[in-house]
């Protein structure tokens, strides 16, 4: 298909493509003339892939660029795309590492031993929850940080689901789409699917609406 | 105290003080002189929340002080300001309202019913979910979507851990503030565990950290 028919069967304005293969997030189409290329169906899907995760997952070009080349190299290593698609989305300065020293840290750890999970030490999850510890500690929210056994429940059963995702994804490339896709996409579901709980949760709890 | 010692006891410098205070997030002082104030604890705890809502949280100033009001109205309904909270770390484009056909928002919807989960229409969690629904059909990634019961799930777990931490905040204003901290650095602290359980379950599910 000619570049008209792909913006309009992906839905992405012409600027953006062409802007997409400039970067090259998007591969050139085959030439059939000076001025004219052949687009396919993996056009299309890529096209996806790239709006999906700067527009919902919010990544910049360059990061986006970098998990598509996760996805594009041939037998990379699922664990290398699962921290390719970490660090992408964890770039924020929220992950940055904490002080050696931080509460929150030794926290964090000991959590990880108690639960026997075992990761890298620059995985950015490990400072992420080690700031928030330490942001509640200074806020005596100690009523927040006795939930974090819950919360760590609940994160080992969406892990668990995120590896089934990837385990039913077919072959090697589809499975490292998924690892980025579930990845980016997934923070954002599970962010929207707490809030519904919350609501539910709370009239649950406080069925009036109000504590009083 | 002074503003000087203000500063160094909630770490936070005098400018950025300064800028808070310019911008009602934190209140004044007692005046003691014609140009100085005196600062109490009170003053030192809203500062540490500031500091959390805005740079762990990400909220901007104007969000933040939308989030503090709701903290400062006595007798506020929870769920109010439940709502509060979750507009406040929503406001993102990803959560805006999706069109009515969308087919994201019929399984949201079926969803919810399943559930029993009484939710009012504009949860910001409706659209956030349906938009990631209809960007994973696109990419033919249903094997992301057929997770969605287990998401659920752990959602509904992590909302009765909120609603845990809320009931045991003590007093109302405490609630309150337990409220929108947590479901703002809940957030964070979320995605930073499911990263640290992604890592420990690929190991279990890939030993040799690569599916060949």
């Amino acid at each position: 298909m000619k570049v008209s028919e792909l913006c309009q069967v992906a839905g992405v304005p012409l600027p953006s493509v062409k802007y997409y293969l400039r970067e090259g997030l998007l591969p050139a189409g085959e030439r059939t003339a000076a001025n004219q290329a052949d687009y396919g169906p993996a056009h299309v899907e890529r096209l996806r892939l790239i709006r999906a995760l700067i527009e919902i997952g919010g990544l910049s070009i360059a990061t986006a660029r970098r998990v598509i080349e996760a996805i594009d190299t041939p037998d990379l290593p699922l664990s290398y795309v699962f921290g390719v698609a970490q660090y992408a989305i964890s770039d924020a300065s929220v992950f940055a590492e904490v002080a050696d020293d931080s509460p929150g840290l030794a926290r964090v750890d000991a959590l990880l031993a108690e639960r026997g999970w075992a990761v890298t030490p620059d995985n950015p999850g490990r400072h992420g929850a080690a700031r928030v510890l330490d942001a509640l500690a200074g806020l005596d929210r100690s009523n927040v940080v006795d939930q974090l056994e819950h919360y760590a429940d609940a994160a080992e059963r969406i892990a668990q689901a995120d590896l089934a995702a990837v385990g039913a994804a077919g072959d090697l490339p589809a499975m490292a789409e998924t690892v980025v896709v579930g990845t980016v996409l997934g923070d954002t579901l599970l962010a929207s699917l707490r809030r519904l709980a919350q609501e539910h949760v709370s009239y649950q709890v406080y069925p009036v609406r109000s504590p009083e």
